[in-house]
């Protein structure tokens, strides 16, 4: 039987040579179906399978919500703009968070932000109220070094454009990191292209780094010239976002300008990369489909949660807006299903009387 | 009737649901035709239609450029990697330009490079045995302050990344830049965000600027956050090549950050820009069909000759390689075959005897 128009199986064939660009009707499964071919720049077919719920995008309160959290054994946070802005706890976040763990939830907390290392993150969450041990912090300076330590297996050093917080992660993990702070400009083209380099250098690593400088790019791109020097960026956001639409450039603008030096695309470790979730994932065993991310951004909270089968909660408190979910719902492209959350929160806060009701 | 294999006629309709991604036959004309069918990723149709003789990529010597030659009234030469490799001229290549300017060609200098004004330029040239004057040179430095003048008809200050040479163009023209020089990282993003501005500045220009830091990226981002802020770039290229395949980052990575952190693309002035060949052409009334661009590069030289309908001619100086040409051309991608030159040869030296013989 035909599910009542609930669901839509959105299926992108390989050499469906004379596929319409659309056509609707039903699949196999009985759900109802689009078909959409997608014919890439360099003349390449995509190929892809997308389940879409017409009833995402549900703003959840009160019974609903406690039959989602009920659902799930494991809740992972975003924090900068969803249970904190800046130097202030969201109203009412850390109660609901407490509030959570006290009903046996795992809380976990995911942060694209590579300027603080697990110390530092436990510091702040708990200077807000929030209960949180340096084990549930997954930020992306102890990522990126879980990453090129357990991952990679690098063996060597990591020429770093970061932070102090990354320096200290790496060497956690017994990574030597080279190139921090100023790096002040001198001659011409021919004295930078042939900077000194360190030989045991076998990884470049790009974060937040605010004395990012022409020198630290011509620095990055003589070491990625070798094909064999890993390539890694802690994420990619474009902008930090401040009170009052104020924002700061991101991570992502100076990774940008490495990989157009480099013509190399860098392997990225925070959302919406799955590695993230699975940082998190391997050493607590989460289930996927008992695992709930609540997050601020569609582009990589969201679409971290999709890529990783996780319920999505996006909360209105931060970046995105209802406006721009329900856009890319009705976009009617592949690309943009994933940013679609499950449900929507006005504010983490919302789930504490959930939990109590 | 159907011309025997030598051209294709590539169609690329909008809004043809139906069509399959690739089918061959005749058109109207009589060439033997390809449609393909591009749907971009937010699922928008392309629409395109481009001609790609079969017989492109030609090496040229003797008799049949000597008769290229004879059918152009003008010759267009980006100059690095072309005529010079850093401070040498390439062997032979003054000769050959002299020679054509004694022939009654018109002879220009389109270059990328934004690190010298026409002045340098002519200096450069005649350093290095070229017959030049500075009307004949088109830098992007003197681009740039062309378009901010002319085209954009700019009523304010530019927040210029760029060199002493943009600086100077930039005043030729009466518009005043600010920005040039260090500017050191100090304090924290809240300090970022509320960085100094110049309520004067109406555009944002970004060239080559070995000082670039953080902090020229912020405050590019806070002048580029009021929309009414234009954003003007000199040009794309990734790195500067020197010699011995040794390259340092070029303008193109400064702007990949700068559009990042804007989440805006900027106007290029630069090649493969049509305003770069426009400039010059309104300047001297040239007729694109009895144009040839000679260039080392594919994305931007011969993409800019395709561009404008100019003959291209590719010398194997520089950048590209004969290979490269090639696997644009066997593509199939309609968006690659701009990058195939019509002519090939090893250096502009060749001229010389084409022209003597």
């Amino acid at each position: 039987m035909v599910e009542p128009a609930s669901r839509y199986v959105i299926i992108l064939k390989r050499d469906l040579s004379l596929a319409p660009v659309e056509k609707r009707g039903c699949s196999a499964e009985g759900h109802r179906v689009r078909i959409l071919t997608v014919v890439h720049s360099d003349g390449a077919l995509a190929s892809y399978t997308h389940t879409m719920a017409v009833s995402k995008c549900r703003r959840l309160s009160g019974a609903a919500l406690r039959e989602l959290l009920d659902s799930v054994e494991s809740v992972l946070f975003d924090c900068d703009g969803v249970i904190w802005r800046g130097e202030s706890a969201i109203a009412g976040a850390a109660d609901a968070v407490n509030l959570l763990k006290e009903c046996g939830k795992r809380v976990l907390f995911l942060t694209n932000n590579s300027t603080k290392t697990r110390a530092m993150y436990v510091d702040k969450l708990r200077r807000l109220g929030f209960r949180a041990a340096e084990e549930d912090v997954f930020g992306t300076a102890f990522c990126a070094a879980v990453f090129l330590q357990a991952e990679a297996r690098l063996h060597g050093k990591v020429y770093l454009i970061g932070s102090g917080a990354m320096q200290q992660e790496l060497r956690n993990v017994g990574i030597e990191p080279v190139g921090m702070g100023p790096d002040p400009v001198s001659g011409g083209q021919t004295d930078w292209a042939e900077v000194a380099l360190d030989p045991e250098v076998r990884a470049v690593l790009v974060g937040f780094d605010e004395h990012f400088s022409y020198m630290k790019l011509n620095r990055a791109l003589q070491y990625l010239k070798d094909p064999k020097c890993l390539f890694v960026g802690t994420n990619t956001d474009s902008r930090l976002p401040l009170e009052d639409g104020k924002a700061v450039p991101g991570t992502g603008c100076l990774l940008k300008a490495v990989e157009t030096a480099a013509q190399r695309q860098a392997l990225i470790v925070g959302k919406p990369s799955k590695f993230m979730f699975n940082c998190a994932a391997r050493r607590y065993g989460l289930d996927p489909a008992k695992t709930l991310m609540v997050g601020d951004r569609l582009d990589t909270d969201i679409l971290l949660g999709s890529n990783c089968g996780l319920k999505t909660l996006l909360t209105l408190t931060g970046v995105s807006t209802l406006a721009e979910a329900k856009e890319h719902q009705q976009s009617g492209c592949p690309m943009r299903l994933g940013m679609v959350p499950d449900y929507i929160v006005e504010s983490v806060a919302e789930l504490l009387p959930a939990l109590q009701g």
